[in-house]
């Protein structure tokens, strides 16, 4: 259950007030997000998406929503944000920041083979290129500074074999920085759950509030350690090539990309590993329960380290 | 036939690849439009409408393409131009200026009744307010001045009585300048082909290229001549007054407005009659035949000057 923060329709029709978006007509909660609130919105003139943030603050924000408008501006099928008679993105209902944006059609899918991860390579290489030239920056706040800084509140949680796992591979990135990378504006969590499809075309992606600055190359793996692995955490061929072999029909990967391929894979897993055992251990006060499985990012990551042993042996 | 200028695929290709929209996989010439070449434009990623401007200036389509833009993201059902990789809506295709604009589903009406001319109402209503934040301006070049300045080359072919009309027309006008009426960004052109419906509600308006800088009320006036009439050129009262009922909902009139409303639809129906005049009897050389009855207009002029006699009587 994902509305934190009621909206009534009594009190909608008095903020939408503020747009040009006609008369609403529905009101719906959205149970899916986990870290916002978020509402089906039908007005006499379309249909909408209404996101209350409960975490974000307002100086965040401009960043994700201009990023979401420059995206969709250049042709992305990314939701717009719908600007207020007064000209903003931004606005406040019932005391938390909030943003009306477009409504994307479409759903998440329940099976991924390989035709659709080549649909999400070509996306993914189209949001890089448009995203060259958005010209805000956010570092990246789950980088290579945040997961050595977390790393002893986890550690204390974990058996031997993990701990090791975890200090070796802070270690392992730490000693390959690649700041060689082509940077951009990436998505950072372009998982299955957040590109929605219409049959076997991308009729959306969403959920914008990870991106940052960052090496694209690092967007790829984060996408491909989502769409492309089996089970056990291994790299599904077919899968993979189809999503790389797309994505560099539109953008062609560098030599340095290249090499770094391995590396961005650890990287990435890594990542979603470190988040998902704080989440899981060390879970914020007064928060709903929602913590992922930690263990599906170690067993990815356990593949990458032992595959490039075999490469190097 | 609307298409003027051919585009093939191959030469659309590499036009693409100044922009982040995938790769194309359909081309289709529209044959709808009569003042430029359209296409659409299909891809991995989309649908689009590739637009070459056979009669615009270059200097002329920004306050046409922003305004589009400016309103698709105030949540009006427009299309919003797509930006180049270089952040430019506007490009050049076969020695035409040219844009893309994303596509918007459904299909003029067939049968108007009341209920859709509310829907126009309200939404017309929604373009006026957002485009209150629209900075840029142009002057209505179909105004007082302009149809002051073609009359003398349209007389020569008028009979007597419409002669008459004419010229008591454009002195009666002269003599009611309103420049208190609210003004801003008007569409000037919101006839029932330039408005898609998908079931009941409307999913798309198009063809902003006569918009500019206006009295409100003079677009409202235009809209009612063209979805509140009858055969007659008589207003049909159940549709005008859905229409205008339905925009006041929105943005009430002032009461500069409700006096000017009798004026207002005598201007619209004299710029409408004066252009179709002037592309009837003096088509530019070269030009395909596409005039349309000037007569219409004349009998909705004449419908509402019998009807300011009534009122004055």
């Amino acid at each position: 259950m994902s509305v934190f923060t009621t909206v009534t329709p009594d009190q909608l029709r008095v903020w939408l007030a503020n747009y040009s978006v006609g008369s609403l007509t529905d009101l719906q909660g959205i149970t899916a997000g986990i870290e916002n609130t978020n509402y089906f919105v039908t007005t006499t003139q379309g249909r909408y998406v209404l996101t209350l943030f409960e975490k974000l603050k307002t100086y965040e924000l401009p960043f994700y929503l201009n990023l979401m408008a420059h995206l969709a501006e250049h042709g992305i099928p990314s939701a717009h944000p719908i600007a207020s008679r007064a000209n903003e993105y931004l606005g406040e209902l019932n005391g938390k920041p909030a943003a009306l944006v477009g409504f994307l059609p479409g759903k998440d899918l329940a099976r991924v083979g390989p035709a659709h991860c080549g649909r999400v390579g070509a996306l993914l290489a189209s949001v890089h290129l448009a995203g060259q030239s958005y010209s805000a920056v956010m570092e990246n706040p789950r980088g290579p500074r945040w997961w050595a800084a977390v790393m002893p509140e986890i550690l204390p949680f974990l058996g031997t074999d993990d701990a090791v796992l975890l200090r070796e591979e802070v270690r392992f990135q730490a000693g390959h920085r690649l700041p060689d990378l082509p940077r951009g504006a990436i998505h950072a969590d372009l998982f299955r759950d957040n590109v929605l499809f219409q049959g076997d075309a991308v009729s959306g992606i969403i959920d914008f509030y990870f991106a940052c600055t960052d090496a694209l190359l690092y967007d790829v793996a984060i996408t491909v350690n989502d769409w492309c692995v089996d089970e056990e955490g291994a790299l599904d061929a077919p899968r993979a090539d189809a999503l790389l072999e797309a994505y560099r029909a539109t953008r062609p990967f560098t030599a340095s990309e290249r090499g770094a391929w391995p590396v961005m894979l650890r990287a990435g897993a890594l990542r979603f590993w470190v988040s998902r055992l704080y989440d899981f251990h060390l879970p914020r006060a007064g928060e709903l329960t929602h913590a992922k499985d930690p263990d599906h990012f170690r067993r990815i990551l356990r593949q990458h380290v032992a595959r490039a042993r075999e490469l190097a042996a």
